[in-house]
């Protein structure tokens, strides 16, 4: 049988990890002589292979220098936000096609969320319409964990890590003073509370900071919020909380709405601070006390010194056993992991298949019996669930400035 | 000789490295064993001294319990912001000294900015005034690198290497997509630019990210900025800038303040954003282009993960040497850093002492002929000066949760 080539794409928003998913297809992908010529990597998703801009891996990253992806966060081969269209009589699709086909690929990785899925399903449903031999196979990745049919995804347990760990310190900075004070800390996580649920994670004993933990998934009620706050304070003079960004009402107003609703810039448009800012606020005014917000911010999904190492393995090993999967022939598939719970409790992740059409049509919430206290906490299952994936320390190599040595395209 | 006791407190905001300060006092006072009956810790500072809220090391941080400072961020014995009175003849000062007298206390410690080597100043001279052997030492600390007569700061070295490894990772997050796009990173110093200024070492080439760096050293003029952004944009698509908190105009307004001048919350307060959200809007409004602003917060005080081994090694240091010097009757003093350049161009810090009423009323900004591209850079020469401090990476113990253990007080 004559090789073929393997191309791989990264769309969507980086994770810390999004790199090692890559590692794990390009690595395997090379490994595998007899039937795979070479690995290719789009650059800018989809978008940017429509421009014909790619790369082979063999001269982009020759040797070892492959190994640093796995310690680089940020997507290598850069992102995109592209949607295929619905219609698969779209001329796109033929053109892809046909560029595959001068490529000589074989298999087509796209590692990626929700949107990234989406893509996976057109393609292999595309390629089974016009009898194309072409693999396609779905990586996940995503901070929100919120994808379906799979325990949870790469690139989560990083996040989780780094809320964990910055919530932890920044009680710690917050507790220095004996004056009555509320801090806020935003958390991303628009629709699913996954990541702001790892807030809970940061506590060293029941009762410890961070006091509450609010998610998208309850609605938020800004009076029964600022009760909470007050009854905390009665006992603590430090009180720090945890919101998602994605809070909102019952009516379904988000809470940074309220906020954007009336603050405009010198150019009168309107200014969108996050609802931490907003909280900041509401507490300052109304209960009278020091009050701050801290919104995480995009470290949460690029700090490679927070880097989960159990993440970290678990992306390689999706990315090779989606390799392994598409050789045997599999397509419109995405790699999940299913957890098995060993007798000492300990437990194992094992990676498996699912069909992609329905990854990327659902969206996985954090469930309702894991959200206590009448929205403001998350349950001991929750953290029995997430403190295995934030476990081991990656030592990320350093450059001889002594800051840490990423792979980055020239 | 009859034995004395030392006491030792904390005030002031805190840095990753002021409990390594903190450890160097304790384990170096509790080694003088012939000399120094115990180790008490003031907490909340002189504020809670007032209170009579003090603490034995031994009691509270037992044997290898008392080495988790130096991974500990935040204040272990807490802190304050109290400011003593200007007059030696106020009640305040008999007060103090009758407790300092009756807890036996021979040495006192402060570990601080500006404001605490006020008090150590204050109390240094009260007790020339009233002939009481009472040895007052200052141990410097702050992440604005803001003190004279010193090289730097502990404090210093390890928000500056937070800073540099943040802004690579957010450079690296910001640069996936193709989509022009620029990138505003608030940093810490309302005065001095030293930890804005580390945002340099992020560069891995000449030209690289961040493109700007916007110090309070110098006027910020809005139209110039837009224009140094426009000029980069032309080259790149994805533009990084680092501006300090404290950037002003010339007419010395801080820029963050033009954005609470128009903005209010539900119930009619000015919102206060920072100056990073303001520059966000100007460019969207005025480039037409995808801006983002972070900001990088307390994190950039409290990270341990992002420990300076440099930093650290520097704080537990200054804290022995204050020990030592106190003993050998050394008083109204701080501890200061002098750097050596060695033939092999690397660098030895020796710690010496300096008059603390000096070095309470000043305060170190980035000499001019550092600040380079019209305000929008700073030069070689303060790589060369930054980036011995951050070297070293610090490992942190772990508890059984995964997360970094740290200690507090009960």
């Amino acid at each position: 049988m004559a090789k073929k080539n393997l191309i791989v794409g990264q769309s969507g928003g980086p994770t810390a990890v999004i790199n090692s998913s890559l590692y794990g297809v390009v690595s395997e992908g090379l490994n595998h002589h007899e039937e795979i010529e070479t690995v290719y990597g789009m650059v800018n998703g989809i978008e940017g292979f429509l421009e014909d801009r790619i790369l082979d891996f063999r001269q982009a990253l020759p040797g070892e220098k492959l190994e640093y992806l796995k310690t680089t966060p940020g997507a290598y081969l850069g992102s995109c936000r592209y949607k295929l269209p619905e219609s698969l009589e779209d001329p796109v699709y033929p053109r892809l096609f046909e560029k595959f086909e001068k490529l000589n690929i074989g298999w087509f990785f796209y590692i990626g969320g929700n949107d990234s899925m989406d893509t996976v399903s057109k393609l292999s449903r595309y390629a089974a319409r016009i009898k194309s031999p072409i693999r396609v196979i779905g990586e996940p990745k995503t901070i929100d964990n919120d994808l379906v049919n799979t325990d949870h995804t790469p690139g989560y347990g990083s996040a989780a890590k780094y809320v964990a760990s910055t919530v932890r310190e920044i009680v710690l900075d917050a507790s220095v003073y004996e004056k009555k004070s509320v801090t806020i800390v935003e958390i991303m996580g628009r629709h699913a509370g996954w990541l702001t649920a790892a807030g809970a994670l940061a506590r060293k004993y029941e009762g410890d900071n961070p006091r509450y933990i609010y998610l998208p998934e309850s609605n938020f009620d800004t009076e029964s919020f600022l009760k909470d706050i007050e009854s905390a304070l009665e006992k603590d003079c430090c009180v720090v909380v945890c919101v998602s960004e994605g809070i909102h009402d019952a009516s379904g107003t988000f809470i940074c709405e309220y906020d954007s609703a009336v603050g405009t810039d010198t150019f009168g448009h309107k200014m969108l601070a996050g609802c931490g800012k907003y909280l900041e606020n509401l507490v300052r005014s109304r209960l009278g006390v020091k009050a701050r917000s801290v919104e995480l911010n995009v470290s949460q999904r690029c700090s490679a010194s927070l880097m989960s190492a159990a993440d970290q393995r678990e992306a390689v090993s999706a990315g090779k056993f989606g390799v392994q999967a598409a050789l045997k022939g599999e397509t419109g598939k995405m790699v999940s992991f299913i957890r098995h719970t060993e007798p000492d409790s300990s437990c194992r992740i094992e990676c498996g298949l699912e069909d992609v059409n329905v990854i990327c049509n659902e969206e996985k919430t954090i469930p309702s019996e894991w959200i206590i206290r009448n929205g403001s906490d998350v349950s001991e299952e929750f953290i029995k669930y997430a403190l295995p994936l934030i476990q081991g320390q990656v030592e990320v190599p350093l450059g001889k400035d002594g800051l840490p040595a990423f792979v980055y395209r020239k």
